[in-house]
């Protein structure tokens, strides 16, 4: 199905399905758990430290939790510890840290910071023996394997089903919890979807607008990020509501939009911003849920909507490691990249 | 001194320091209050609600206030009250809406779902006869007269110097208050910085880098939408403790970098992040306050080292500008733009 000999980010893409069903079956009850936990924490605001890859499946979290919660969730820079010393000033919080590798002693200094400061503190960590884990009151195995690939994909995808089933536990969701257990299934279709040659335009484009709103615009990050890492390609994410204030106007040539549809409250407001950029002009690549909308990339369903995501991101990071190849690129050795980026 | 028949743009860049010695004469002692009245209250976290400059101007605040109090400042999407319809849940917590035109529904929407929600609301706001003003319980007027310009320039300085002040008041930090009162006269000289033809450079790149740290990183982030904006350059901002780790790869080739120093805890970091620029081959143009960084551009040291973005910033609009008019643009009527642009 990949049409050339496999890279280590492809063979990772396509374990992605067995990856996810091992993932649930291991710690699916303890991430649930977590979530019961915060439901009966009732905190003030919840706290998320990450950096790439990990800070847009936090992103992801905030979106679930504020929009159906309510409780405010607030990125903060490992810098606040690692850089100013400054303790955490709140009443009844609690502190997420997300990372692959749990190596960052600047994760690893907020965690650190934050358990002293009285929180809570929860590490949702690939690397279950490393400095995060150690520095946090409770470790949640991402549970994804060893990634070998720099770019990150199946680490990703097992933190967006961490995070959902986290969230699933606290909001008592039961129709989530049951959409979850059928992710496995749904991702080995959506991994079907081949979302090349529509694709390969893109790649002429001297950047490119990667929009969605809501749950999807943890994708829209994630896939910016990952067409800059694997591509070389100047993507650069925005939110459907915030491309119109002004980012628009770096479009006016040899510029595209890849938009990521959703199911549920944001749709309608990404497609207005849709037409708008076609009317601007600027070629738009969308996903669709509706067969109204011709000529869009296929996407499947997840039996939530809430999901769907973790659908989407799927079937991009197969075409994503395709046009790579194709632009003659080396997914598995970025351009300037290593796997491991130390920071304080 | 600007080398052009002034564009209502340049008007406006030239008019800050008399514009924030109005502001300041006219209602810092509200900000200092407002700071005031948050020390008491001892929030569990703060919400910030805005969107493009505006937001950006927030982001200042976040990092002023995460790295000298502790206290969480999540920015939250309005998408949460506006969409959504959910009530925010936490307790002892205030919101802080920031807004030129103070029009936006969806803004207005979650300042009232916030007050609904048991939160004390602040609506920061230019045009105190808004939808905006009218949603929040207390209104602090940002104070910058009508502005004509598309791009926001003295609005946001003077949503710097609003957000500033509040974080003085609440932090009592006597020197803080002191140099905000300088800031006049501080911004006229750093209004006389050139950094063209410097700046010219940076047009011939495909794509740019904008990176800074800590209370830097609010005008990386400025500055990238302006050059949008304005110059049709695609430059996106970067923390320099995130660039190098993934976003990098897009440098191979004809890319360059911007990049803010700081007199504070984050600019070593800043720096290392420069010197990997560099090893890397790609372009810096970068601000410094030593003077053994030989070519930077020449920068206006405030007061006190968080309001040195402050002054940066004026110097860059002033540059951005110019860039704007060599290239053949009008930054009164960017490409794709109007002056307010209605959301839900």
């Amino acid at each position: 199905m990949w049409g050339h000999s496999m890279t280590i980010m492809a063979k990772e893409i396509a374990s992605i399905p067995e990856v996810v069903a091992n993932q649930l079956e291991q710690t699916l009850a303890l991430y649930l758990a977590q979530g019961e936990h915060l439901r009966q924490q009732q905190p003030n605001c919840l706290i998320t430290c990450a950096r790439g890859s990990s800070d847009h499946a936090a992103l992801f979290f905030k979106y679930l939790v504020e929009s159906k919660l309510g409780v405010p969730v607030c990125s903060m820079g490992p810098s606040i510890a690692s850089i100013y010393g400054q303790p955490i000033v709140t009443k009844n919080a609690s502190l997420i840290a997300v990372s692959q590798s749990g190596g960052s002693k600047d994760l690893a200094a907020l965690c650190s910071k934050a358990a002293q400061s009285g929180l809570a503190t929860v590490a949702l960590v690939n690397n279950t023996q490393s400095l995060l884990s150690k520095s946090a009151h409770t470790v949640l195995p991402i549970g994804a394997g060893e990634e070998k690939a720099v770019a990150a994909t199946k680490t990703f995808v097992c933190s967006l089903v961490a995070l959902a089933s986290i969230f699933a536990g606290w909001a008592q969701d039961k129709d989530l919890i049951k959409a979850i257990h059928q992710l496995p299934s749904t991702l080995a279709i959506a991994l079907q979807n081949n979302w090349m040659p529509d694709f390969a335009k893109l790649a002429k484009a001297k950047g490119l607008f990667v929009i969605s709103r809501g749950p999807g615009i943890a994708i829209a990050h994630e896939a910016a990020l990952k067409f800059k890492e694997t591509c070389g390609l100047h993507a650069e994410a925005f939110s459907s509501a915030e491309v119109l204030h002004g980012p628009i106007a770096v479009a006016q040539s040899n510029f595209a939009a890849l938009c990521f549809a959703t199911r549920e409250e944001a749709g309608p407001g990404i497609l207005e911003t849709i037409g708008h950029l076609r009317d601007a002009h600027v070629p738009v690549l969308e996903t669709s849920f509706s067969a109204k909308r011709r000529g869009a990339l296929p996407v499947t369903q997840a039996h939530h909507p809430l999901l769907d995501p973790i659908c989407q991101i799927v079937s991009f990071y197969r075409a994503v490691e395709s046009l790579s190849v194709q632009l003659g690129g080396d997914p598995d050795s970025p351009a300037l990249l290593s796997k491991v980026t130390v920071t304080l």
